[in-house]
């Protein structure tokens, strides 16, 4: 199975050799996609997507995502980095360059339900998901066989209240040591520290299992069943210093009746937590997502 | 206009002269059901649809709704009504039973924004909606025309923060008058007090625009919007004492994304209020909504 | 009610008097989208909205919609079309450039079912349908009523397989006369002729009661019902001289179950018809449709 | 993992051991309820769950399913079934009546695509689904790892038009020695012959992506992009012998738009067809479907 997978993903980076990203936020005016465009001209590039939104077109901060196609982009992007920034000053850009080609790293972080982590395991079984997963971290045992299967690093590394300070130093040393470029919380109940979250900005990526701003915080599903909702939800967000409070970046629903115990809310809320949290995470690996103001564009 | 819809609401009228519902609560046991269908059995009534559910089996609550056909019910009704209490007592029972001839008499209030009003209006016209509009009350004159020319009493009563006692003495009145229901406060932006509300107990539907329990409250858009949901959506609600806290009948939602601003958001929402208000009203004319525990069972 | 939507189209005319669109299509190379910013950008244009696609970015089709704001647009607008010219030649583009500010001209036909009619007047009330709306042609007078209040002109035209020809004839005197701009098909229930069609080139927009492709053709509700289909839906698309074969823009669906006979499936039905074709209007009117190989690129 | 499911499925058998469930169809008629609930009050049964309906109260068919439960069913089951038939006969039905304890015997058929097993094999895992998976039949070796890893048996039987009557013939022995109650075609791209079907009427459920009547038949995925569809959707049926024609169980859909492509319906389709199909097979399994002119009725 393993090596089937990294099959697919090295005749994706293959194939994406030249393909590059770029996202832009700075302030608006006329002119900016113009110098952007004349400049990947310049460069023989050719735009294959191109988002782009303006929170007021008088005055306002203005975004874009393209994705190029760019001759020996591979050799090239250094130069390119080089040659932007006098422009990105010129506009005061805030931006980022990414070849598609260099996959980025994932760390899954998971509790004892696993139908999260299997989801996304599935859809990167699937070649639906071009990522490295670098590692899986649980303060549980249970999924470390299907993990390993796939030949992916588990580390059990249990975790309450009273040690997190230590288990976040541990667990700090290993996404440094594996370069990890993003954390996928898939249903790791347990509460990130400031100074875990402040490791990782817009880097950590959470499935919270309601649709909120409803329901933060602990159970739910109970709370749902309490106040007697006709839809459940779930929302995928990035992980900020406030509990449930970071930008949303997907959420969906499903319907629910009286006939609904809390044990069929939680079954029901399975499938939609794990299909949110794979559209997030595919959203973030394509580089679709800018956080502006606590709220996210999705391009 | 009028006449057209007199004559429809005949035609159902007449159709529908021997049709029942039976709506029962009571503590779970075996038997209930049979000696309840024995009994309709007794009178030659052909049961047409029976929904039930029980919270728990074993000591909870069971509740059944019957609708039936029974020959020369309009006469028979008393009669009816008299002998089934006996077997109510017996098995503990809230019960009503209701002759679906007898239209429930319906008030809306309403405010300045139109559609939820529109909607209700709409689907009586098209003969979707089989009640009496016995009157419109609102604290705006914009909604006459539209009310008068399809013959309703239309009730200009300004209402505010000052003069709230004496308006809804009057609003109270004006119901007891009409005889009504069963008021629909089709986006009434006015909140009503205790006094008003103990007099109409789970008689008064709400449209509330937000998915509940988010957003409770005011500008439920506007809060929307600052939190950045990538979801908004409406609920319709039995209105009590407290806030947007009522027994949830129906809710639903629209996507929206980061180009949608507030102005957005009330657009799309205006067509989930309307079509969940709708559902919610015409779920109670049928008498398939059972309040328990501040939460509703639908049949 | 009349002058009030006047006043609410006057205001958005003025709002807008410098907001322009740009639609393009051309075979893909590198180098378009540098070419026609910086044309905008000689022109100060700010772009407000770009969206683009390519069926194929090595040797496909590539398309753009443009929004920008242009100082002065009024005045400027046949020098910029003149200006473009000669860069559409060197991109063998397809292009059109419109004036938001010159608001198009409707038609509404509609028979005898007024639900889709009515939700494109109610939206065009509202100010949520920004259009003329110069007539309505009707084979029944059910609809005078509702069209004449709202001051637009009603023209009742019987129509049959028999006087089919004639009767084209005297609806296209009528568009032409009236400059109509786009026809939209609110449940007419007639079939056009390819006369009509090729008149008016992707400018009709019909509703279809089914989820096209599935029955197409006549009494849609009547096979969904013997078919046992568990979902209903409605499509928009534009009229070509293939019968419910034109592209389609819009579509969507709603549950239904067992206990649904055929008339409840037409209430249900009308309510998504209703709302689909209201989309699928609106994103004609905003120039969001691009036709290509009988499918619609909706950006 | 074997032997936690195994503990699971006794824990529910244990569970539910005097669970029992009637099915009946019948002509309408008034009384049915009566005798039915009365025959069930008899043997201290207390009916948990009952749904009816009749396709017309008037001389029509009358179904009603009744989930209850009796103490020593099991031991009662005989005797009961015995009881029952003369009132069966009396209203001339058509009845199952089934122990929940007595789980069915499942089988999976499956081809080179494994996301419809593997969903099924996950419900069941997480004790969602309560079956026994007697065998997974396929005529591709790629899901045998998958299978065995859960203790299931596997038959690899190579499967093409020329070998059709043997390769069935092969798999109806199997299918008899298992004493399989259910087949689930789980994407098994090989046609049945009519000889296969008429062993197990409506015991086969298929599922087919795309929402039919739409895309009947093969390659539908490239169908829909063809025809450029702005909804893709799936349906779950009984398998008879005219092929995507059997009774619909279950559908749904989803949103694509111009730049998906067949490769990326292909995707999206898949997460439709898993939950579609599993929501079909448990309904099958909690004997909520009864089927009637080719059209099913799920209580």
């Amino acid at each position: 199975m393993t090596s089937y997978i990294q099959t697919k993903l090295e005749a994706f980076k293959k194939e994406r050799e030249n393909r590059g990203r770029l996202l832009i936020s700075c302030p608006d005016q006329p002119g900016i996609v113009a110098a952007v465009s004349n400049f990947l001209f310049h460069y023989k590039a050719n735009i294959i997507e191109s988002s782009q939104y303006s929170t007021n077109p008088e005055g306002g901060t203005f975004f874009i995502r393209i994705e190029f196609e760019c001759p020996s982009l591979n050799t090239l992007q250094d130069e390119l980095k080089e040659e932007f920034q006098p422009l990105a000053d010129q506009f005061s850009m805030a931006w980022t360059l990414t070849c598609v080609s260099e996959l980025k790293k994932l760390a899954l972080f998971v509790s004892k339900e696993p139908h999260c982590l299997r989801e996304i395991l599935w859809e990167w079984q699937s070649g639906d998901l071009m990522a490295e997963i670098a590692l899986v971290v649980s303060n549980h045992e249970e999924a470390r066989d299907i993990v390993e299967d796939l030949g992916i690093p588990f580390y059990y590394i249990p975790a309450s209240k009273e040690n997190r300070a230590d288990v976040e130093h541990q667990q700090i040393q290993l996404l440094k040591e594996f370069e990890v470029d993003v954390i996928i919380l898939a249903r790791y109940m347990q509460i990130l520290t400031s100074t875990f979250v402040s490791e990782f900005p817009h880097q950590i990526i959470n499935i919270h299992h309601s649709f909120l701003p409803a329901f933060v915080g602990a159970r739910p599903y109970h709370r749902a069943y309490q106040r007697g909702v006709k839809l459940i939800g779930a929302t995928s967000h990035y992980v900020t210093d406030d509990l449930d409070e970071g930008p949303i970046i997907e959420q969906d629903i499903m319907r629910v009746d009286h006939r609904d115990h809390v044990e069929d809310l939680k079954k029901i809320g399975r499938n939609i937590e794990r299909s949110v949290l794979a559209r997030a995470v595919k959203w973030h690996l394509e580089d679709r997502i800018i956080v502006h103001d606590n709220k996210t564009i999705v391009f």
